[in-house]
């Protein structure tokens, strides 16, 4: 159709079908709330979150929606309004099937400060990693162009300093207001923050200026405008860096999760061991695994 | 009618007539955008925040919308949503007529990552602070138990190391789950993270343990869920480290200005002179004197 999507009913009409089993999480200051299901029997997670406000598309929304009073004081009235459907869509997103670690994943839990040593890496969290298995072959196909070749931004495709820049899944791409991209390296192996050294500061530095280059290029957001950072511990363990509109409050973009790229480039700069060796604090949810793993090792203060 | 709203058209046809000049503020996060017009000759401002999902509606909301079809890649898909009107309002609230001073409040502004050189701090951010007559009596006032004294929550009075532990103000103090507590030291003279160098880690060391043991005593709050940091830039210059509760996602905690207490000890250990010599990056809002000293010094990367 012209929009280029394509409309799914019967079949495709997946969310009539869904038996809705539990809200795994809510968030009633970002509009969104994530659904555990059942589709033909197996599990499912529904993410729904509203869609931000397009400048492009206000007029439109003034001139033919409905104002429905609600009340007045003073200089202050509010309404509900209605608006037209194309132009208040819900961003859904389905992961099916879904397995139990999904599940956990998006399930909304006590959390705790993880303070990982060097040690405690070590001996507690790549074992935990290298014993995971969860698939990265979806980042896989993303490199080697298998899926979402189309929505690629930017590429270089040096094996050992290159990269691929795509939108994140968060982003629906239609404002730069919460533009959010994330630069996945085409070198394989480096599991996260803590397998970086000095040896990998070319890489580093590469995604750095061409990532900034092709943002501007793209977006017209010059760098004092983006956030640029990693995360530790990351979703998936294929070394990635964030790219995030400076404006935009995006998930995981607090301390207890966050490192500047600038930051980690030049700690490495001082001190090549500087991630293989310090202490880091990180936030983890009760269910998860990693987490349990802290605890049967005494190592969650709780005191 | 029925559900005791009166549908406005002309007349009360607020929206359709409203000549928009200005988008005060939006936030992609919270889908709201808030925008100044004009209305008979006449300011107004006009919010508009999308409802939060309601659970008791999502059942009907499954059944009775069509998805668009975005994009798929192995278990993840993408959709947009379209949801019947009455279960996707968005909430309005018309200030009218608006005054300059409505404006101002309303309005935001544009904000851009300054990374500040060790340099950087000694010839724009050192010679801004100075001349800044910003005062800071309400913090010995607070020291000296002039002021808030009924507040404080713990006190080390040692002169060296000592601390004063009470409630932010931002916190009402009634729920533990957005906890805010600030340690403000007794020495004077260190302005911020730029002049703490090895001779003050006995200091943090004593802020950090000290003040764990004071929540855990107070609020049963365990180390584990705290979140114990300092700002960079911070909004007064007499040293102070902040305590909030991990789960609350407190303003300010995010990496463009908060860090880790147990980070910036362990810098200080392997390096006394990391926080002179580190670029530190950190996020200012147009208008800010600051910002301007760095746009002047031709140090803003705006490319």
């Amino acid at each position: 159709n012209e929009d280029g999507g394509c409309f799914l009913k019967p079949g495709g009409d997946v969310l009539a079908s869904l038996k809705t089993l539990e809200i795994l999480s809510e968030s009633a200051e970002e509009k969104k709330i994530i659904v555990h299901g059942q589709l033909e029997g197996n599990d499912a997670v529904v993410v729904l979150e509203k869609n931000p406000f397009s400048k492009d598309t206000l007029e439109e929304l003034f001139t033919s929606s409905t104002l429905k009073f609600d009340m007045e004081n003073n200089i202050y009235s509010s309404y509900s309004l209605q608006v037209p459907l194309h132009l208040n869509e819900i961003k859904t997103t389905v992961i099916y099937p879904a397995t139990e670690e999904h599940l956990k994943k998006y399930r909304s839990h006590q959390s705790f400060l993880v303070e990982e040593t060097g040690d405690d890496y070590q001996s507690i969290t790549l074992p935990y990693i290298q014993s995971r298995t969860f698939s990265i072959q979806w980042v896989y196909n993303i490199l080697e162009k298998k899926a979402e070749a189309e929505r690629i931004v930017y590429e270089d495709p040096d094996p050992k300093v290159g990269f691929t820049l795509l939108p994140d899944l968060k982003w629906d791409q239609k404002r730069v207001v919460n533009l959010y991209l994330i630069a996945i390296v085409h070198q394989r192996g480096i599991k996260s923050l803590r397998d970086l050294t000095e040896e990998h500061l070319p890489l580093l530095q590469n995604i750095l200026k061409k990532g900034k280059e092709a943002i501007r290029t793209h977006y017209q957001l010059p760098a004092s405008k983006l956030r640029i950072y990693l995360h530790y511990q990351p979703s998936y363990y294929h070394l990635h860096v964030h790219f995030t509109n400076l404006k935009y409050r995006a998930p995981g973009c607090g301390l207890e999760r966050a490192h500047f790229l600038s930051d980690v480039i030049q700690n490495l700069q001082s001190d090549g061991q500087y991630y293989k060796t310090r202490t880091l604090s990180f936030q983890l949810h009760e269910g998860n695994g990693l987490l349990c793993k802290f605890k049967e090792a005494g190592r969650l203060e709780f005191r």
